[in-house]
């Protein structure tokens, strides 16, 4: 499946439930890149849900996202429930203006939902150091409680380089990706006893339980816990926050640039543990995948592609696949 | 021992070794305040070593921190070899002035060295989000790498509540700190295999390797290695960034403490695992031993005894202990 196939399948999907041309190809943009990083749970994958809430009226195809209050350095944006990635795309638009004349830009959003992965907006920044960030649904414990008390709250960020790719990384706050315990759980292994808790609030190795019972641990225990809490409030309200920073006003970008390469190649090319094949900086196998699929084509897994399909049927679009 | 008797005798050493009242009140301040919150490895303990290092030429007593570059909303802070905890302060207050006027301040300091708790300088922020941090010695390793290729990077960042007191964390990119590991050796204790690797680079449960041997895990893997390298990117140079968010600017200040203070009550509140006493928000327990020993006074373990009384003998003071 070439990039600019499922692209232009994606943006026929959004005309067709009412949302115009520029804002349905930035959506389409955003998924299809996630996708080719190889991030199939945050890609393509997930626009007919999207699509099924607008076409019920959650989400509005036409909306116009707009800023409700700024400074030099910030600005508050009402997304007026625009599909996320539309709102998330111009929020970080604004951060990287912001940053422009002011050093750093922050920028939240509201009346928004979820904005897909994260390293998305965090690598528009370019020439910037581009940072976003969302609080999600409660599903993570703190240290000691019995049920989820914060969001798993993703945060990603990217940092330009010269010749080397940007440094780029897209985590939630989670040990882990409940998608990793369903996979455990379907192929009958025991997972770490970091991952998920029993509903005592308990440590377990039992990824049986999901997703009727137990939740998600934070990854590192209270570090994550503290991390998740922090995103929470800088995202403020749902969902999402944006921050843009520029290096140009900081030092010469070639100087940062030149060093960020040094960086990178210092630790890639650092002695190796015992058996380990290479060092992987952040987002090295996400552009790997990229370029890859960009020349390749996508090699899209099974789900993805059965939603793809439904997404057609719904929309009495031809079939992709 | 009394925070005021501990903090004369800190002000008084310094001024001994030629700083000016004002900044050696400030030092004392970060370092008495790190000691009540119970976090001693960063606390007047490592005083001493400053004040070699000062008296060795290698710290300027009478430094002059200044804003070598500036603009609307972030500022570069040359330290001039200051004492850190000075010039991190002083970082600090400018990134406040700048979040003032322009919603969000960015510092990031040059000429510099170890600052002590990051939180002593996040929490300066007061009514705003104080976020501070810094890149420190190579010590931890990535996932795959056999030898440490970044620091164990501090962050810290507080956020006001209104009636609640500041949710606050501090914490490194390691999975523990090195003292943790070294505490296990002495008490002939396993460890977790999450925490330190051998000489191959393999996780290990060993801690009589060090400090010889081995290196530090990053916290939960490559998640700790990769917000490691932000970090160190955000501090560009040693040592240390700081970021103020004036939360007024976004939102009426009293409707955000509000939302804060039910946040942390809800958590608090939440069904606890089994057998777990209570669910303590980040800087919780920060904040009880402070209130504890602004009171009672401060109960300093040996080694910070030991070092106090260092430094009296060095500086020919007279001894606290």
């Amino acid at each position: 499946m070439k990039v600019e196939t499922l692209q232009e399948f994606c943006v026929q999907a959004m005309l067709k439930c009412g949302m115009s041309e520029g804002p349905a190809r930035i959506a389409a943009e955003v998924l299809v890149t996630t996708d080719a990083w190889g991030v199939y749970s945050h890609g393509t994958r997930a626009l007919r849900q999207y699509l099924k809430r607008m076409r019920a009226g959650g989400l509005k195809a036409q909306a116009r996202p707009h800023i409700i209050h700024e400074g030099p350095a910030f600005a508050m944006l009402d997304a007026d429930n625009a599909l996320a990635m539309v709102s998330a795309c111009r929020a970080m638009e604004i951060a990287i203006a912001k940053a422009k004349s002011a050093g750093i830009g922050y920028v939240t959003v509201k009346n928004s939902c979820h904005f897909g992965a994260a390293g998305y907006y965090a690598n528009m920044a370019e020439n910037m150091i581009g940072m976003a960030m969302s609080n999600v649904d409660t599903n993570v414990v703190a240290p000691s409680s019995k049920k989820p008390v914060i969001g798993c709250n993703p945060l990603a960020y990217a940092v330009p380089a010269g010749k080397e790719k940007p440094v780029f990384l897209d985590i939630a706050m989670s040990t882990v990706a409940a998608g990793k315990i369903a996979a455990a759980k379907f192929a009958g292994k025991r997972i770490p006893n970091t991952w998920y808790v029993d509903d005592e609030g308990l440590p377990t190795t039992d990824p049986s339980l999901y997703p009727e019972h137990g939740a998600l641990q934070p990854m590192a225990g209270h570090k994550g816990f503290g991390l998740a809490i922090l995103i929470e409030v800088l995202s403020a309200v749902l969902a999402g926050a944006f921050i843009a920073i520029d290096i140009a006003a900081l030092m010469p970008l070639a100087a940062f640039q030149e060093r960020m390469d040094q960086m990178i190649r210092e630790i890639r090319n650092a002695p190796r543990a015992k058996g380990a094949d290479r060092i992987y900086l952040p987002g090295e196998i996400e552009w790997q995948r990229y370029e890859e699929q960009k020349q390749k084509g996508l090699s899209l897994p099974p789900e993805v592609i059965d939603s793809l399909n439904g997404l057609a049927d719904d929309l009495e679009l031809e079939r992709l696949f």
